[in-house]
């Protein structure tokens, strides 16, 4: 099929996910060709650089010879088989090299499909968890401003008002606690105290405390201190209250450490992650928890203490070949060592930004950075016209409202990473000029 | 590794899907080696008749050179692409395939990774519809005895108490009308009776009514009338009330026909696929829904009417492109005319197991049939006993509960029923003996 014509069957049979549609009308969909390392090309051989890693996934570009090779390898063996009752050597592996990798303590995989799935597992969990040894704890306790996925549980756990607001009446209701509102230690202490008057005001009554660690991702970039995560672990403890790290975004290198929990020296009774896990390539999520929360669902079958949740495609054994392949090129590359040269490039780039005269302020943890624009009104959709502008130049940024933000593949280079920079500050000038 | 080292490292870092963990220490878990066709390998080269098609994922064998081919192609082009602004030709051409087989009217697709997150999707949008015309329908019916799924929006309008009553403090209350008893036409008025009962006592609160059309699989593969559809389609356009078809189990051919509505000759307003789609290969999961639901969601942006709903590997390529591979396979191999004499011969293996003392009855809807037992006690664990039987003679079987069924891939053959069986009917008699 021909472009127009790609763009015309798509517009007639699909409903994309997060998208007015009818913002089609005036902004064309993008038909992709083919994907090769940072660069997505389209129909007309334009290429882009995947600045956003599409939704936050690919670490090491688009149709990785190595990862291409071991799916490959994995589909002429066995493609799939259900997980009750069976195994496989790939996610035998892959569990392996998680709790090695994993903080301190967590030592059992629990899979899903995608980020959402694995959340409400937690949440499910954990409430279970008291359940088992005799406790109703009904409440989950989240930060303002926070995003954990989009199916009802995890929806609900959430706080980001676009999302939420129109299903509050089908939605659990849950608590916030304050965000720290910049990346200070004054900030983390300051929040740590409203955590703690949340959990005195429902003792006994919450099971776990979730936080996506340093960064709030979709949160619009908003970033804190690793000091509010040792605080707030120390609550949890206090409050026999679990902690849920939701490293599903931050996970598998975008901080700077593989996880960002290990910022804080902590280990979380929960840590779901996804995106990254495949590099990339394939919905595959899983939590992480302990060996003593394991121990409260293991009993006789007729106590009806097991965890009774499964997906059908649950451990699918194509996508932990994909997993599996992702961690040996974090070995074998030694990619966390390099990528601290890029995490010091993109500091150096971002500096520029400050003096513009529409950028409030800018923030970096490890490979994600954002740039916070002035607010424009919301009919200005200043976040299209950086999209529009930045694709005109060969760069996918997507802002979240008005923050610029670049999550790029680890194999970008200096070069490329100054390129997509010049354009997103170009871009934000044009804006500006408006 | 070697056998019993897999088992014990799985068990050391893996918690499985809706498994009692204790239960392997008598149950020895099996790791599968390779599939092939109809049959998985273990490490001793025993192999195994899929007789429930890997959790009613599998259509066409393990490992299909067809698919695999695919697939293959695929990776070398493009794994992956952020699926909001951007396409690919992969789901632009399932998702015409998919509105051209699909009941009249249902012509937009929406894209996810598992069912239960299909599920989701549709009861959020079903809210939401409703919401957008001005109207707060916070309830949602379903049948007893329903599965849908176990992300917690799922489960809640579900009604398998084993998987549901734990968490009821942390459910979205919903609304159960009757499911026919049997599958008798009578069963089905009687039944639609009741749903209309529903719908008045709650009149303008209902969004939707979601059933599994003909077969409540993870209900027991519990069969009734498709007249009760028909019924329930009227009552619904009576009342305004959305009807959602949740074909995930019991679609692409399972039935008999491509879609279980077909039966009814009844379009619903949502419905929702997963497992066969990708042939069972890869998550994938797809709503599909009319252009009447689409329009109540389309306007300028800062109407708020859209969809944010969104998974990070929502339209995946690589299952986009087992699943085009798949309905090729249907194409050209004409495999719902094939599956026919196999559904023949079926029902006539099924007809002896009447016979059996300790069977209740037996029942049938096209790929899909199951031999009830008696009841027996909970600790008897005849499922287990029923499993290891037909282990050991080379056959998967996971009764549910005393429910012995068969929803084996389209690809076995006459001799491969008849033998797989056998087995069961061994099985069952075993089972009597003790």
């Amino acid at each position: 099929m021909k472009k127009d014509c790609l763009i015309e069957e798509d517009l007639k049979y699909i409903w994309h996910p997060c998208t007015q549609m009818k913002d089609h009308e005036t902004l064309p969909l993008v038909p992709i060709k083919k994907g090769e390392g940072v660069y997505l090309y389209d129909f007309e051989d334009n290429a882009y650089i995947d600045g956003v890693s599409s939704w936050w996934v690919n670490l090491f570009g688009h149709c990785h010879p190595y990862i291409n090779q071991k799916v490959k390898e994995q589909i002429d063996t066995l493609e799939h088989v259900i997980f009750a009752g069976f195994t496989h050597e790939p996610i035998i592996q892959l569990s392996q090299r998680l709790c090695a990798l994993a903080p301190k303590g967590l030592q059992k995989c629990f899979y899903a499909d995608n980020g959402s799935s694995a959340i409400e597992v937690a949440l499910k969990m954990s409430f279970q968890y008291h359940k088992n040894r005799g406790e109703k704890r009904p409440f989950f306790v989240s930060l303002s401003n926070s995003y954990h996925g989009e199916t009802i549980g995890a929806l609900a756990i959430g706080d980001v008002k676009l999302y939420k607001e129109i299903f509050e009446d089908i939605l659990l209701q849950t608590l916030q606690a304050p965000v720290p509102k910049d990346q200070s230690e004054e900030a983390a202490r300051e929040a740590a105290l409203g955590l703690e008057k949340v959990f005195q005001a429902y003792e006994g009554k919450v099971a776990a405390f979730i936080i996506e660690p340093l960064v709030q991702c979709a949160g619009g970039m908003h970033m804190y201190h690793p000091l509010y995560i040792t605080l707030a672990r120390k609550l949890c403890d206090s409050y026999d209250i679990h902690l849920i790290a939701d490293e599903i975004a931050v996970g598998f290198g975008r901080t700077g450490k593989m996880f960002a929990c290990e910022y804080a020296g902590v280990s979380p009774d929960f840590m779901t992650l996804s995106k990254g896990l495949t590099g990339g390539y394939l919905p595959l999520s899983v939590v992480l928890t302990t060996q003593k929360v394991y121990e409260a669902f293991y009993g006789d079958y007729v106590e009806f203490k097991a965890f009774l949740h499964s997906h059908s495609y649950t451990g699918n054994p194509l996508a932990c070949s994909a997993a599996n392949a992702t961690l040996d090129i974090f070995e074998q590359e030694s990619i966390l060592e390099k990528n601290e040269e890029k995490i010091a490039f993109i500091a150096e780039q971002l500096e520029r930004f400050k003096a513009l005269p529409n950028v409030q302020t800018i923030r970096q943890t490890g490979m994600i950075a954002a740039v916070e624009l002035k607010e424009y009104p919301i009919d200005f959709r200043v976040n299209l016209k950086i999209f529009e502008y930045a694709m005109k130049k060969g760069v996918i940024l997507r802002p979240l409202g008005n923050i610029v933000y670049f999550m790029p593949p680890y194999v970008i280079t200096c070069k490329e990473i100054e390129r997509m920079m010049d354009v997103a500050y170009e871009a934000i000038v044009s804006v500006n000029d408006l």
